[in-house]
């Protein structure tokens, strides 16, 4: 059964169930427990068409969903790097494009190189589903931290100008939610 | 804040975290923990795009994936409802119905209506689209159990018969799937 088209299919869709074992630094809000990379995915996934209509640029929502549930895949090899620390992002793009080499060849070729193509465009940011999509990302982080009232930038000291550099793809990919997020990191900042 | 569009958008998808403590009966693979509902309903909107092609009638895969994100939500209120106990089930609608009610009405009325619309028709089953979506359902959860050697079906004693059942709607959301579901039952309780 290994050669058939369905099994390349379902061997990869079983792999990617190891992403709900990557944990980010990130907690769930309450805080009892860190948040997962497959979870969090999903999170980002169903704000998409609730918060599409902010997007500058008419997106594709359906393409903004795909970009976001596979966006972190490659974490199953290259782990959550965490986003403060700047040690750690020095190889994360080697990291991260070998997991892509590996993950995505486990599909039939088109749809590897769909799925490819669209892990590629997320990374680049460049088409505004990519925005849009990095929008996304950023946001759902502040959401947890704000519900954690502070959560990773109080624990880990991370300043007003490292939050907001961090979330300027909001500014761009989002821009009439940029003043909810000032008003979240003044808010959380002043605790 | 907590009148404007944005802020009810906010509030519910801060909501929404909460489905991350939902706990399911199955094991994520491995068997480590018990597996969460938002990180399974990340699972099933990644499968859409790769199985799509396996749909009897041509669906539109967006939609297929927003009515995935969402139809487990109401989880959020109305706990898990393990599908293998008959007595739990009896109330199960009426306790989604009164989730869906709050959940939903959360969101601007446009939104409330688009994604309770998506919700009511995952459960009726009756378009394209929600007898695709019910297929992935059953599938992902096969897949789960396959990858565990079985896990719920031979932990809690489930005959052929009652897998089978279970299973069915794949039978009818994605028939070029069935023979692979009749072999991986066969071949689990075989073990």
């Amino acid at each position: 059964m290994t050669t058939s088209r369905l099994a390349r299919q379902v061997d990869f869709i079983t792999e990617l169930d190891k992403l709900k074992l990557i944990l980010r630094r990130i907690s769930v809000v309450g805080g009892s427990r860190l948040e997962n990379s497959a979870e969090h995915s999903w999170h980002l996934g169903v704000m998409v068409p609730i918060l599409a209509e902010y997007a500058p640029d008419e997106v594709d929502v359906g393409r903004v969903m795909k970009m976001l549930l596979i966006h972190d895949v490659v974490e199953i090899d290259a782990g959550d790097t965490f986003c403060f620390d700047p040690e750690a992002n020095l190889d994360k793009e080697e990291r991260e494009v070998r997991a892509a080499d590996r993950l995505f060849r486990m599909l039939p070729d088109d749809q590897a190189q769909e799925l490819r193509g669209l892990w590629d465009e997320f990374e680049s940011g460049r088409t505004p589903e990519a925005r849009f999509a990095n929008a996304m990302d950023r946001l759902q982080g502040l959401l947890m931290n704000y519900g954690n009232n502070g959560g990773t930038w109080l624990e880990y000291g991370i300043t007003r100008e490292q939050i907001l550099t961090r979330m300027d793809p909001i500014r761009e990919g989002a821009p009439a939610i940029w003043p909810f997020v000032l008003n979240v990191v003044d808010e959380v900042l002043a605790l």
